[in-house]
């Protein structure tokens, strides 16, 4: 048969309903393909082999009963290290938290759980889960799997190349500025970024209350929607967490109106990722017809970007206060100016930053008042080589679903030099689901998450700071 | 016939309905009543006389013609100083915008004319907004109708001053800390707050985006009603403004279990303010027999006042950030210093204090995962006497439901030697009609706004301050 971690999750699901594979024989898969490619890929922080064996026994013990949880029940996962998972470290990239170890799950973990999900452990991303590079300088870096001299994408690339290199089913790590849509994007697979609120915050080291969202990666948008459907739903020891309206847009694709970002090279968007850009969303006629460009220009990028900026940086003192206190010399010199820049920022800055991200609803009305979704490039170039520096506009085009509070979804489009392109569905606050039945039918046409080819053995880039994959 | 200004506002629909009463006769009474006794009270700032009897006589001809825009059509009300009327002043209370006119209609005020209602004038109010004693520097304070050497509450003293008085039938001000339901406790009248973002704020001056909205003063809980349907809603425009989820909660009174504040002595309640609530409740037992104590000493209302002090503070630079630079001078020395303070906190203080005020909510879906209602005092004093200082907790009990974004009410509850004091019912997010439809069951049982003893010519606080009632 098909090696087990070929499949999407769906896919194992019914081999395991079936009885043509059990959850040890899927862990196991998984387990010997991290052996054979993921460490090298270092996008494991910590795992845990015992831990997901024992997980997928009792699974395959439930389903001899009769007496399965969910559908999920043995379908292995792997969770961003800035999400708390009881038992296993949580360092959320940060030198300064080695040595933590989470005392209990973050809620949507407890929600997977719950699910039966066996989990194998914890994913790398940037400091502190804030940067788009995947460049961790005290774990290592993530390299891009379709070229290991390129970024991965960040900050949850540990979540993004995991998925890409087939070393779990799937993953779930935190959305703040398309820390997870740009980082799937670049390594092509697909990632969801759910409406703000709908996804308790309970359980992860913050980057910004007000922007952050868990959502899953995964190499189908089903296997997204199983997996959000899962970690939804009002929390109400989160004050963040709240019941959200859904949004009713069209069903029928081919009544859909669709908005298309439109003069996309004044936005700074490199002219070959607006030319595959404009290819797919041609491919995508048949099944979309209706077609509406959406200006941009009365929407100031940059201020956003640095009011954005302020409010993580702002924020990320007071989660990181006591160790900012104790050990900043165990902080990146590049985190440490960040957060003293905003230490230094005023009272009066940071409401001035939120009101001007407030316009960015204004916007989501306006647009959705005359179209359905909106579609942009995920990003607005291709992963980046290492040793460039990172693009300033890198998550323009994911950053306006995080300060709208919308529902957002990277499926894979085409590739530039074998470098993946992400495709990015926004929708109305609400429309979560429906974006996500809209994704599987653009998977349809573009194609689906392909497996990189293989790397040579250097894959890994070696960087300035010391660091070790696996931890713990 | 009845004098037309004792009617409440539904009273006044009915015999405008019934032809008892033309929109020009109770414009008129109240013009006079203001002319009587309303320029002493200082309640107004500008008074729109033309205005009004045009507006009331266009009803007239609306009403004879059989084209009534709403029930309101033809109802006289007041609009407090920091909420836009097109053509009308703009002051916000504040001498540094004494030659401001509005160019265009609030939102609120928009949906409120297109209901017919005759706008009478604008209602004096604490500078920007901010305060809590009725005592404007630069435009005279408003004394209590119960008893002119005390205070009549703040903000929004002038609209419960110009309702106790009957100088209008309606009112709407703006509501952040209790500023329209702790000077409706203080002058023995009803105000609403409303669910947070069910009213739209466009077009306020505003203290704290957060915290405002706009609500209404009136002598019955139906009046109240009335006017929350007709400017709740929607607006696209205003980024605070969303879709709020109704909530349910018990429709039989006799099953609604009323949460009953505990251990107020500790928090600093008046132990004459205590007895008085206990007597109303005891009153209540045979409409609300369900009553649970709720106890508030895991909630620090010091701290949570010293973060909301930091939200509005800093945002009122921001707001008045142009008159802040070109005429300081014009703004009191306390709230210049209170500016000041917060131009000089952090950013990190800010967002510390967002995070205390979220917990607020956490507390609010503790109570209303037990309770249907919350009952308290409105104030945790009557109204105190001019020259002693604002006691600091004044605004402790009302502002529980502003941290946490919940409908709030208040109703008359007796007086303590004369002075009105407030019952206040607080209701889970989204249940706003429904602690309307119980306030008026409470309203019956405890008494409705009464009509204060004539006071002594002198009613009016001289101030250290030049003021002047009426401008424009």
């Amino acid at each position: 048969m098909t090696h087990p971690t070929t499949l999407t999750a769906l896919e194992a699901i019914d081999a395991l309903a079936a009885g043509h594979l059990s959850a040890v024989e899927l862990t196991r898969a998984y387990l010997e393909r991290i052996g054979d490619v993921g460490l090298a890929s270092n996008a494991f922080l910590h795992l845990d082999t015992n831990g997901a064996l024992d997980a997928a026994h009792a699974s395959d013990l439930r389903r001899a009963n009769g007496t399965s949880y969910h559908p999920l029940d043995g379908i292995p996962l792997a969770v961003s290290d800035n999400i708390e998972v009881a038992g296993m470290p949580l360092t959320a990239g940060m030198a300064t938290r080695r040595r933590r170890i989470a005392q209990s799950d973050a809620h949507c973990i407890a929600k997977l759980r719950r699910a039966g999900v066996v989990i194998l452990g914890k994913l790398n991303l940037d400091e502190a889960g804030f940067g788009s590079r995947g460049d961790n300088p005290h774990f290592g870096a993530c390299s891009n799997p379709y070229g290991s001299d390129h970024s991965s994408g960040g900050a949850a690339s540990g979540a993004a190349v995991a998925v890409a290199l087939r070393l779990c089913a799937l993953a779930v790590a935190v959305d703040g500025l398309g820390s997870l849509r740009v980082p799937a994007a670049f390594c092509g697979v697909a990632a969801f970024k759910p409406s703000h609120s709908r996804v308790s915050q309970r359980g992860l080291i913050s980057v910004s209350q007000r922007l952050d969202q868990v959502g899953p990666v995964a190499r189908s948008c089903n296997d997204l929607s199983v997996v959000f459907q899962q970690i939804s739903g009002v929390d109400a020891l989160d004050a963040q967490s709240r019941t959200v309206p859904l949004a009713h847009i069209e069903r029928d694709p081919r009544r859909l109106t669709i908005g298309v970002i439109a003069e996309l090279a004044a936005q700074g968007i490199a002219i070959d990722v607006i030319e595959s850009f404009r290819q797919s969303v041609e491919r995508l006629r048949g099944l979309l017809p209706i077609q509406d460009p959406i200006a941009f220009n009365d929407y100031d990028f940059g201020h956003k970007r640095c009011a954005a900026q302020l409010l993580c940086a702002a924020e990320m003192n007071l989660v990181h206060a006591d160790d900012l206190a104790t050990q900043p010399e165990n902080f990146s010199g590049h985190l440490r100016e960040q957060l003293a820049a905003a230490a230094r920022a005023g009272a009066v800055d940071l409401i001035a930053a939120e009101q001007r991200l407030d316009l960015a609803r204004l916007k989501a009305r306006r647009i959705f008042s005359v179209v359905d979704v909106l579609l942009t490039p995920t990003a607005p170039v291709a992963a980046f080589a290492w040793g460039t520096e990172t693009p300033e506009h890198i998550a323009d085009l994911s950053s306006f679903a995080d300060f709208a509070g919308l529902p957002a979804l990277s499926v894979p489009m085409g590739n530039l030099n074998g470098l993946p392109l992400g495709l990015q569905l926004v929708g109305p606050r609400g429309s979560d689901l429906q974006l996500l039945a809209l994704g599987e039918r653009i998977e349809a046409v573009l194609g689906r998450a392909a497996t990189p080819p293989a790397q040579d053995a250097g894959g890994t880039r070696r960087t300035a700071y010391p660091g070790r994959g696996i931890i713990g």
